[in-house]
């Protein structure tokens, strides 16, 4: 007799589970297709994937979607952004395009800390408002979980602001979300040409004030972390400033995450691996050394390729090396207002397979299964397996590589999160 | 007493005009803003585009719609597209991104002659069921005119089912389509090796029966012309043979286009300036002394950056000497299943910002009213100015610059055509 489940969607050209990560090497090129499949949700969790004609034989369902023609793939993860901030960049985006020098935009008032202040100036409940529609639009185009950076306060009393713009945030959107601290993304006006003396106040005041917050917080999802993050950059953060920030979360129980060698190579990824940082991010010049530590360790590389191409730069992270060297490598949009305005992990995908050569398997596991490692939720969402979140998309398209082939529309037609269907329209 | 008309739409943030074109040098870089305007339409024309509070006073609308907040700008006129054919390459892209060679490809059964099999072997049922999807997904991103080539029939009676389906679109779309004559597209199998002996097919057979199909053909709007191009490439059709096509066109009534130094320069671009081609298209490899020549001319420069961005390129058409030289630009998708599988202009303007270093202006201007000079509609549509077709976007953004500023989502709201309001949800 048929066992009963809330929902049963069936026929679907292909389901495609990304199964089995964080994924490496052979694996990572192996989106684990069930051609004609199925998927069983019951209680919000994902109770079988197989083939259509057994799942059907083995399950009663309360509501079926048949998905004849479609794909039926993993929620997206996006696992780098910065989605809350006051303001935007577009003036400064144009200025840019015609030739503005770096000195004459911060001349002009532009730059990180003219976000900065517009978030500084911003309630909580503005941030809420704008984050709540970046939100929207995400899910829209098929992220069910995203990691949320803080980083544009800059002083312990904004930043736990912007902590608690997450937090609410993570209470009231359909999204799964992970916060991360970023007090150290660069150095604020009141410390300027005193890099070391932030990094005390973010050592001293900032994290330990962080990880108060948390204890007491509200927020929702029982096992969802607080990550520490660094921006190890020329002009920002050196090494043993970084090393300083990622030391002292460690000491308040928060796991490292890093931006390293978007620019400069300063043994940022090497630091990463030193400290077991769960992530190291950007990786656009990291030298060929720590490439091979990286791909040696459990640390996840996250490439972020939307900054390259909003850039307009010729320069990508070499993907392949990363893949080569065996590292899990993750895509997420590092969405943000100044060096990446991208809200599609489809975009990202479509850069990453064009510009860093991933194959159409290898950026879609990149962005779920990998990026879910990449904020510790591997075991929860990222991958179409029994006992998961049942965080689903329904593709328009018979072949899960028509999301990467086909540039501009939104294939995305509907979203299940945790058991709840969203069409699109 | 106020004038009573169908449509006011007001309040806008911004009405972007894109009026007086062919936009060149200093006009290119001016959208045409006016900030809290409003767009006034009597049946399916632009009756008047105003201040808010002007037009308010001056009409009485029997549906108003309010655009506090939004951007209201013309339609996007996507004026190079080969958007019929049989099939999709999502293979033949995945064996590219694994490094397979050209020569692979073929023997693998890839290539342009693939889409040429798929598409002789389509019933013109088939070809209009997928034309129409694609002019959906195409209208939803803010594309309210299009040109569709022929050219994977690549013998006459097969160039004659692509007229055929152009010819049913045209009918059955809302969109306005302009139709265009590529049956020297590649050398068909039939001819391999023997380029001149097909050229003189085109010439004597493909052309005359095209032009006396367009005589006796149903083709739904008065006025609209059809054009004839060749692929001026090496391996393809080299500058004699370009102009043998090109000139055979001429003699039947059909003004030239033609795909001129997209990888090798052949001297296509200083010809379609010499045959007086409404444009010439790609451009990626033309000289300084032909660009200064077509900056000098009436010809259109139709640049197509979705092509290099699908191709991985670093190298992109010279945009700014285009300008520089007083050339007219356009931009377009190209949309094709090999070179650009890109439905979206405000993807093509966001490419184009960022690797041709274009101004949001000029990139808006590019893809409205030049495109609609590049198709000899430059005075019906492409820019709101009274007495034109009401084909208007509403964007949600208060700035047209955030249409190219964005990456993924898409802010297109809705699509007014011809003064009929289509909601995108």
């Amino acid at each position: 007799m048929p066992e009963s489940v809330d929902l049963l969607i069936h026929n679907a050209a292909q389901v495609v589970t990304c199964a089995g990560g964080p994924k490496r090497g052979a694996a990572l090129a192996d989106a684990g297709v069930i051609a004609n499949g199925a998927v069983a949700v019951d209680g919000g969790l994902i109770v079988a994937a197989g083939p259509s004609t057994e799942l059907r034989a083995r399950y009663y369902a309360r509501r079926q979607i048949d998905a004849t023609g479609k794909v039926v793939c993993p929620g997206f993860v996006d696992c780098h952004t910065h989605l809350v901030f006051g303001g935007e960049r577009v003036a400064e985006f144009e200025r840019k395009l015609a030739g503005a020098t770096y000195q004459e935009l911060l001349a002009a008032g532009g730059g990180i800390l003219s976000t900065m202040r517009a978030t500084r100036a911003a309630s909580l409940d503005e941030l809420v408002a704008t984050g709540t529609q970046r939100l929207h639009a995400m899910l829209r185009l098929g992220t069910t979980t995203v990691e949320i950076k803080t980083g544009y306060g800059l002083d312990t009393a904004s930043e736990l602001k912007l902590l608690a713009a997450i937090a609410t945030l993570a209470g009231s959107s359909l999204l799964d979300i992970v916060p991360t601290l970023l007090a150290a993304h660069a150095v604020p006006p009141e410390f300027a040409g005193q890099p070391d003396a932030y990094v005390q106040l973010v050592v001293e005041e900032t994290i330990p004030a962080a990880r108060a917050w948390w204890e007491r917080s509200p927020f929702p999802v029982a096992g969802i972390p607080l990550y520490n993050d660094v921006f190890c950059e020329a002009g920002v953060f050196d090494r043993a400033q970084s090393r300083a920030v990622l030391a002292a979360g460690l000491r308040h129980g928060l796991r490292p995450k890093i931006h390293a060698d978007e620019f400069v190579a300063l043994g940022g990824t090497g630091l990463a691996v030193e400290v077991g940082a769960i992530s190291a991010d950007h990786l656009d010049a990291t030298p060929d050394d720590e490439i091979a530590a990286l791909g040696a360790s459990q640390t996840i590389a996250v490439l972020l390729p939307a900054v390259n191409f909003h850039l307009g730069s010729h320069h990508y992270a070499n993907a392949r090396a990363f893949v080569d060297a065996g590292a899990a490598i993750a895509l997420a949009t590092d969405f943000n207002p100044g060096s990446a305005p991208a809200l599609s992990l489809p975009l990202v995908m479509a850069i990453a397979c064009r510009y860093q050569k991933l194959l159409p398997a290898e950026a879609i596991n990149a962005a779920t299964i990998n990026a879910a490692h990449a904020i510790g939720l591997g075991d929860r969402v990222g991958s179409i397996e029994p006992g998961k979140q049942a965080d689903l998309l329904l593709v328009d398209a018979p072949d899960y590589r028509h999301l990467v082939y086909w540039l501009g529309p939104n294939l995305v037609e509907g979203v299940v999160k945790r058991g709840r269907v969203i069409r699109n329209e």
